[in-house]
């Protein structure tokens, strides 16, 4: 039996509270923090086409007084001091569709609701759909899935994130846009700690 | 402005009552029934290997006192007057792995908590992961997922299942080796009614 090292036992002891009480957003960017491999399965409904990505996302820890952090906090007029654990997410892949590498990084601020801690606003630099700043709302559900949901000029998002185990996380997005027609695309990532 | 189906009428009140209030199992069950048109990615963890599955799924309504559903209830001890809403799945699709059809079919029996009704057993005539009869434990989550465990002699499988709108379900799938190797794989289903 191997000897778990700190780092392991922290993140165990994360996804134990969050399993045995309810997840908050303190234990989900914990265990969210580090190197993952993850393999990503686009699925373009009105096709039935399917996309092959497979890319390394890391996420990193910011301290609540990073300068980019603040910044994200001074254009979206929150104050500092009700922000929690923002982090920066940096990726790099290839899909199936144009052989492509693509690559980029977004910081991310979550604030949460003073009054609930399960809900919140979660600040991005950058947005998915469209390359624009956004607003998501998140909540933590009982059975701790973080479920954000972020609406965008022309389209909405929705975003379920859930930890199988501390290494591995599943995801689960999808697209629709807002002009009546429903949801177009929807994928699902797993991705294993490396 | 089309005029509503007494069908979709019915379908879109199951649908909001499941999300205004908890979903239970016959909100659940009354939403699946249907013809499916199902687009699968498995995720090979491991190896990240992706697998796509197209294939067509029928889900049918059947009495409480069906043969085969009285069948089930009997080999299975459970009186069939706690049983409700039993249903016949049949799926016909080809893989991308061996470009082979595949089809089968098997009858799902719940069995609701007589305490709590957002959790229950599920019978089945055939398991997913070893084709033996299987008992599968489920709940509804307060956000209308449909998440189910069952145990297999030398696997456990997961199923989370929910629908984003009335004619649109995803399910999500991990089965987990029970040598203590974790989950080997995932897999992923958008299902468009049609």
């Amino acid at each position: 039996m191997k000897i778990l090292t700190s780092v392991k036992i922290v993140r165990t002891f994360y996804w134990l509270i969050g399993h045995i009480f309810v997840m908050n957003i303190t234990e989900f960017v914990e265990l969210s923090i580090g190197r993952w491999r993850s393999q990503r399965s686009g699925h373009h409904l009105a096709f039935a086409h399917f996309e092959e990505v497979l890319s390394e996302i890391n996420i990193e820890s910011l301290s609540t007084d990073d300068s980019k952090v603040l910044e994200i906090c001074k254009s979206n007029d929150v104050n500092p001091s009700s922000i929690t654990h923002p982090f920066r997410m940096t990726w790099e892949g290839e899909s199936d569709w144009d052989e492509k590498t693509f690559s980029g990084s977004t910081v991310l601020v979550p604030v949460p609701d003073a009054e609930n801690p399960q809900k919140g606003k979660l600040l991005r630099e950058e947005g998915y759909a469209e390359t624009i700043a956004a607003v998501g709302n998140y909540h933590l559900s009982e059975d701790g899935t973080f479920i954000l949901q972020t609406e965008y000029d022309r389209a909405a998002a929705e975003e379920r994130i859930w930890f199988a185990n501390p290494n591995l996380r599943f995801r689960v997005a999808t697209i629709k846009t807002s002009n009546g027609k429903g949801i177009t695309t929807a994928s699902f990532c797993s991705e294993i700690r490396s």
